[in-house]
């Protein structure tokens, strides 16, 4: 399929570079691609970045119907624009896509779905150390209809949003409480596909944490309340004993894609990762054994986020004295080294724009 | 607060009546009232029936902070036109609201909202038998925004939709499959709340169970698979050895209206009614003792859903000979017969709009 191409008459004011935040301005294009059922998908377009015209009765609105992804473009020192992995992120939306029942994309046209929006809107993407271009790919489902069921519609969108450094002020360990009350996911649910549903859900856990001067809630498994699962929006890591743990995937966690390079690169390096259910009780009696050495949380917002700090019920336990440990920072250092294009890509993980 | 109202100069076609379905067709008008942080609810008005330009960053599209509620209006013989409960449907609004981190709204500012706008679109209300007036308010959350945290601003909408008759062919009992493998919510999790992202959750176990040729699905426990929750998208209950039975709400299951309304109905008529953990094995041997005399859905699309046959893992039985039952009846005729406006109501349920 060839990709249309309509560009602004109207480009934005660019905002202020250096003040960025994440995820508050967008581009001035957007990709579009509508499905209807007998037809498939058709019509992939960009366009100006306008609002959807949406039917207050859209399924997505009611019924939840909607994944969506998250990956960003860096601007490389020798100008390249380069993307981390995108066909996983598109491998991921099929297998989002399968649980929801929306119709699969074509993966490698999705990559290039990616790389002709992100090429229009490169003079958007930020250079100073440690930004990006964040790129949201998301389908939503859009019959306007009010029973339930599949919809026979939907839309694929890509928006695109300048975001700054996570980590303006260096990379501060965050504070977690463990969250005992409210669950996320469980098996035979949607914890493992990228959907809105998962993020509704977290929602209240995550206002209350931060009520309690917690960053983010470390979810635990919602049938014994005791397996770790994940942490905020992000996968969760553990050296314990010169040996790194993270959660096996069980059908109620998300597949990171960090996670999974997180794990494939301290493989390379020679340090032993396994991946295995653990039990809050195991970290907290590795804590008081003094062999947890470091807790890291992986997602493609922060790529790394360090845990200095777990509350569990009221019983806190500070990690690696409050600081960023080697292994997190080596992860952090290699991943971020490789996404921006400063160190060689000797997995192969990069793709240049063009 | 008074609601503004902009009559559409472009009145639709009207739908056949008598050829209506459900959730397909909308009324002329729309009610829209929005919320900032900071001002709270404001400028509530109703307008033309339109497309909503959303932006595509909404945050409703990426993180499902939303709720919904169903609720019917009916023409009486009389002319009257009835609400069934609409205050009940309001004190849900805020409860799963305050699950969802949305801010609450004045319950009867909400059923005044409702009565306005029905009374503007009354003339789409059918009047043959079994038919109403679908109405259905719903809350988005409208920050264009990708972060993960709650929204600031809202919209509150209801839109109405002419429905059918749900039993053009007299009431034939559902074949139900029991689930064993997909979840729908758990204790902690989001099942007590209207919220899109139970519905979500469901779209994928309803569509197996319907390629193995059954209406719906019955949801059991996400922790032991063994406590029965309820079936697609109402409340079940079963008559066993003279003593209905319900699941008692243990925070995952959806505490209908028609669910409340039937107990308090078959209480008033002197039949033990029972709220309480019930397995599926409790189910089958009580039909193996002969003393599962029926079972039925409850839920506002349906009203009553007879239940004639379940599939527990490929063991089929068949309640009642697959025919509806006497109580599932008494409930349909009393429920339906004041809705309508045929019966007395006896117990204050129904709302007249003006």
């Amino acid at each position: 399929m060839n990709i249309s191409i309509t560009k602004t008459t109207n480009p934005k004011q660019k905002p202020d570079m250096n003040n960025l935040g994440f995820g508050t301005y967008f581009t001035d294009h957007m990709f579009i691609m509508d499905y209807t059922e007998g037809k498939g998908w058709h019509d992939p377009r960009i366009v100006p970045y306008a609002p959807l015209e949406m039917d207050p009765a859209s399924m997505v609105l009611h019924y939840g119907q909607a994944i969506f992804e998250g990956l960003k473009a860096y601007k490389a020192k020798n100008g390249h624009i380069l993307l981390f992995r995108p066909d996983k992120n598109m491998a991921r939306v099929n297998s989002s896509n399968e649980r929801l029942v929306i119709p699969s994309i074509d993966e490698g046209f999705g990559v290039q779905a990616i790389k002709e929006l992100v090429n229009v809107d490169s003079d958007w993407i930020p250079d100073a150390p440690g930004t990006s271009l964040y790129i949201r790919p998301f389908i939503i489902a859009t019959d306007p209809y009010l029973g339930v069921r599949p919809s026979d519609t939907y839309k694929f969108i890509i928006i695109l949003s300048p975001v700054g450094a996570y980590y303006k002020e260096g990379m501060n360990p965050v504070k977690i409480y463990v969250e005992s009350n409210y669950v996320r996911a469980v098996k035979g649910g949607l914890g493992f596909a990228k959907t809105v549903a998962n993020y509704a859900s977290s929602l209240k856990a995550q206002v209350e944490a931060k009520h309690s001067g917690y960053t983010q809630v470390l979810w635990l498994d919602g049938i014994e309340k005791k397996y770790i699962e994940e942490v905020g929006t992000m996968n969760v890591f553990f050296k314990i004993d010169g040996e790194v743990i993270t959660p096996s995937l069980e059908g109620s966690i998300l597949p990171g894609i960090t996670r999974m390079s997180t794990i494939e690169m301290l493989r390379k390096s020679g340090i032993k990762v396994t991946e295995r259910r653990i039990t809050i009780q195991e970290l907290y009696d590795a804590h008081a054994a003094g062999k947890l050495d470091e807790a890291f949380g992986t997602g493609t917002a922060a790529v790394i986020s360090p845990i200095g700090e777990f509350n569990w019920d009221g019983n806190v336990i500070s990690v690696n004295g409050g600081k960023i440990g080697p292994v997190a920072q080596n992860v952090y250092d290699t991943i971020t080294g490789i996404q921006s294009g400063e160190l060689e890509d000797t997995f192969g993980w990069t793709q240049i724009v063009k």
